[in-house]
């Protein structure tokens, strides 16, 4: 049975190129500073954000929780979005390990944060408040439907931090699925935050690592805390070239996992049974609502899991699809050909 | 001139007869466990709360903090209301320093937390996601205009919290002005918490201190905690014996404190350029927002202060009073005649 | 039966002046900063110990951990000794709240460290090190028999900490024992310190509260972290004004007490079956060892137990006697009498 | 030129054969628990250490930082060596992230810690103390030259934690280098810990990654605070797949670090201006001190540099020497060559 998995990007395989590329790697101890091949792949993605600097780790998790260590002492306060990534699924680090307090402000449907809002969260000077220190956006906005936040966006925020202050971190997880999206280089999405972290083991493809950009003291900074978190890898080149594969030549192709995100979207859309609004989806993540007399959404994930068509549930009838490099126009149809049937 | 301060209640001086139980306490050294008077405030604060065991602690907010510490570990998940003195006015200690993660609800304009909003923000268990752990509540609430929750609200939330394996902690830092307002016992409204804490130093007029009132067990792991934050007191029966006093003596003038802020009310309402919802001051904390052509919020304060009336500007025009042992009725009433002598 | 409790100056209670000044304090709310009593002490305290500025705190661990917190960020190493009270006695707080690294060294008999240990345990700057930030001692050294540190050792210090740009904090707990014993003023061993803590309810007898000590704008960070820990308290005046008796009135009679503390350690260096290092004794902390035939020192506890006499068994045998307001000439004569008759 | 290195065998490449099983291994996504080779390691790893369970994690920092997160809690207290890996060189990540208090003992020179000085730092309760949960142990230990820890000493380490109800963790970063340098099994040397983490990364000369072993409940548990430091990889089959060559194959030639550790020792033993104890040297750790009448450390430093020679000075003329898969017997023979004309 050919297995259909929308769960998540970071499902892709790395290709042949990557492997290859891991299997002849050129090698060092990235601990004392000294893989090349590390180096290489941490001098193109500062390159590609348009920064001094940039960290490998392992994860977009360690990524953000490392940037937020370095920007944020014990006590600080940081606004971010109630629906992002870092307030929902990071299972608290930067509180449980790093003592920072999050203020969450509603996201709006574009995954943009309203700028009066974030406004009215920013402390003022007072013993019975944290200090504000930074504001956290993420670009595209995955439970926002993957939604690209502009260059103009980012521009209005960096004012409104330069007016109180504050640093701007870009959680960039997706950053180039948002750039694809709207056409535009992903250093006009960076440019106006401080520091951004990008992955390139979801869409790229790459098997592991994300990388974290910003100015060099900040990165010098945050040496010290991935070591301290445990980020601190030896012959990381072995996998830095494959991430390396990927950065280079797999932003390109995202654009075919948006088509197939939209093909899906509006196959769906024409289901009875199914509510999706089709102009939200811009990237490669569509949410949509189950809306069946008979079928619920047990039943459905059932159903769909026994035909090869996996997918994830987020509560209250509501899925979340996600197409990647293995996901072709082919799996699409045949997975709206299930799904109807299912619903039939 | 006569100074009107509804800046806050905490501002309360001890009556004499505090004053005189603080000079005459019986006394021994409380780190030792060994001070009779605190013993003999502990006692009675178990009982009027209906729980088994209670402890001395120098503020509310270290009662809430010890109160959090104990129930929490570093990386847990506490629910609480957006506008809740913990999340707003606590300096964010209890992420700060005991690395637990706020989870931020909407209160209601009564004080409350939607039963479903607070379903759906605790957590299953999943690898990214940090438990749940606590429900936090307030009582009076400050923020949502000293609104007093009932009984049969706590109940409900008791129910939701059995239901997903959660303890309830009450911030009742103004518990007598609720129980008072609502005409019920202070242990009515405490029953369906597991643990509670209340203020001596607010409308009940001590100098000093806060109970944290819960299990017999809790309380003594609650003990360690509060060692380690410094409020470890010595012969602390000093200020417990003026607390006993408040204790004894204060919640039941409350009432009048009530009654005046109707009245404070009502005669705002009559005020043209103040907008303020009569029905919603149940307590001692009104809000009311200035809508004047003319005059704007800053000028307005000081208009006041040059008259020896002192109250608080929440921003956006929002001022807060608060009465308490210090107002009377006459001062309410040169207090609206100097107000309406501003925006004549 | 006459009680004779040696186990800490902590158990003195307050003379009447200091329950007459209680009662009769000028207060205000001091988390608003206007509690005139506390100013009063504050301003003494700074002025007692030749700082800038002062702060009041309900205990000698709160006055540590707050220091501690405005000194250091998560992950900063402090420097201090394996038997000082902050490594021993105040629960980890400084860990376990505020993330501190402690790299204790051993204390030498005399409360002193090695000034080449100190260096040796100074990190230099790598990515594997938490970076040294504060180095911690205590006068007089409870652990070490009330040793009292010289002003000279203090210079010493200093210019250690300089030369590694590093902050030193004083644990002065029984700072004015330290100045009585060795004759200087408190200042004289406070000078070379950045910051102090001091405590008003040891050997001065106050009920409660302790001073931290240090430039305008570090005590300005520090009342953030106290109100964070719940140290801001309200009508503080009210034992800020026992505290202002104890800190004008009581450091003159300490000599008493180390006097006493002589004349015991004699009377016990006398006593087949006890150990003691009478050289040792300098104030009024002494530690004996029992060393008997037929007695444990359960037993022996059990025996003075049971003619009024109260002393604290520290483990091995050792135990530690304090002397304090409420211990006469004539109880140390009766309590080496019943000792003897003990061990006899 | 030709490159002996021995700063550390950290340093070590990847066979040919690593990069091979790295480019060819099965992968799927590891933070949804369905990486088939990561699976394969991990029940090898579980299996070599005798316990039910095994979680990969990208370093071996990361995983003594997760066992500790994972035994302890904020506030917890651990008894380690003062010359610890963990305590001098894992950035105070368990203090600065986990709030856990170390209790450092002094290592003897066999790495092992005295059972009595053991005893004496584990706490009993009391409100001043934080509670002892788990003593750490290294096997190998590092700065005490390698020393391997017998199964016997494990065996009296147990004994004492389990009369005081603690647990025990090994840091068996290379704990091959003990098994192989005693002639038992590495299960010999973790049965008696509760937990024990080892690393692939160093003699063992896999590119990256370390394992942690322990009840399959307490991987549970780990497997969130790995999520939580961001140590959750996708497609980690990769690296997973050079480990596993590396602890298949590797382990059984350690031995020959061993010898050359040893000769390079007997050679530096012969060497005048080298001072070096021959006896202490078991595995492939060797420290020695320059006495040199004309040549000091950083001279010595350079000079070795210049011919290709690398390796760690520690500070006060101590340099450490390690041996790994790329140091040959001859190139053992051409460093004291190299050594011996410096200091001739």
């Amino acid at each position: 049975m050919q297995i259909i998995d929308y769960r998540s990007d970071t499902l892709t395989h790395p290709t042949d190129a990557m492997r290859r590329a891991a299997a002849e790697a050129e090698v060092g101890d990235d601990v004392f500073d000294e893989d090349p091949t590390v180096h290489r792949l941490q001098d193109m993605a500062a390159e590609t954000t348009g920064k001094e600097a940039a960290l490998f780790v392992p994860s977009g998790t360690m990524g953000n929780l490392v940037s937020l260590l370095t920007h944020c002492q014990r006590g600080d306060e940081i606004i971010l979005g109630r629906r992002s990534h870092i307030f929902i699924n990071e299972v608290g680090g930067p509180s449980a390990l790093g003592g920072i307090h999050p203020h969450p402000v509603a996201n709006r449907d574009d995954g943009t944060l309203d700028m009066q809002e974030v406004e009215a969260a920013i402390r003022k000077e007072d013993v019975h408040y944290p200090p504000t220190r930074l504001i956290c956006l993420e670009n595209t906005h995955n439970y926002c439907g993957g939604y690209p936040l502009t260059a103009e966006y980012m521009q209005e925020v960096r004012a409104l931090a330069d007016r109180h202050g504050l640093k701007v971190h870009l959680d960039g997880a997706r950053l180039f699925n948002a750039a694809v999206a709207l056409g535009v280089k992903a250093s006009d999405l960076t440019r106006d935050a401080d520091s951004v972290m990008f992955s390139l083991s979801k869409g790229l493809s790459a098997p592991v690592g994300s990388l974290i950009c910003g100015p060099s003291d900040w990165i010098g900074r945050a040496r010290k805390w991935r070591k301290m978190v445990g980020g601190g890898m030896r012959q990381a080149g072995v996998i830095a070239a494959a991430g390396l594969e990927a950065l280079v030549h797999h932003p390109e192709r995202l654009n075919e996992d948006h088509e197939n995100a939209k093909k899906l979207a509006l196959g769906l859309h024409e289901t009875p049974g199914i509510r999706i609004d089709c102009d939200r989806v811009h990237t490669n993540i569509l949410f949509f609502q189950l809306q069946h007399p008979d079928m619920g959404s047990e039943a459905l994930l059932n159903y769909l899991d026994d035909r090869g068509v996996r997918i994830l549930h987020m509560g209250a009838g509501w899925f979340r699809a996600v197409t990647h490099r293995h996901i072709s126009g082919d799996m699409v149809a045949a997975t709206l050909k299930i799904i109807r049937e299912a619903l039939k």
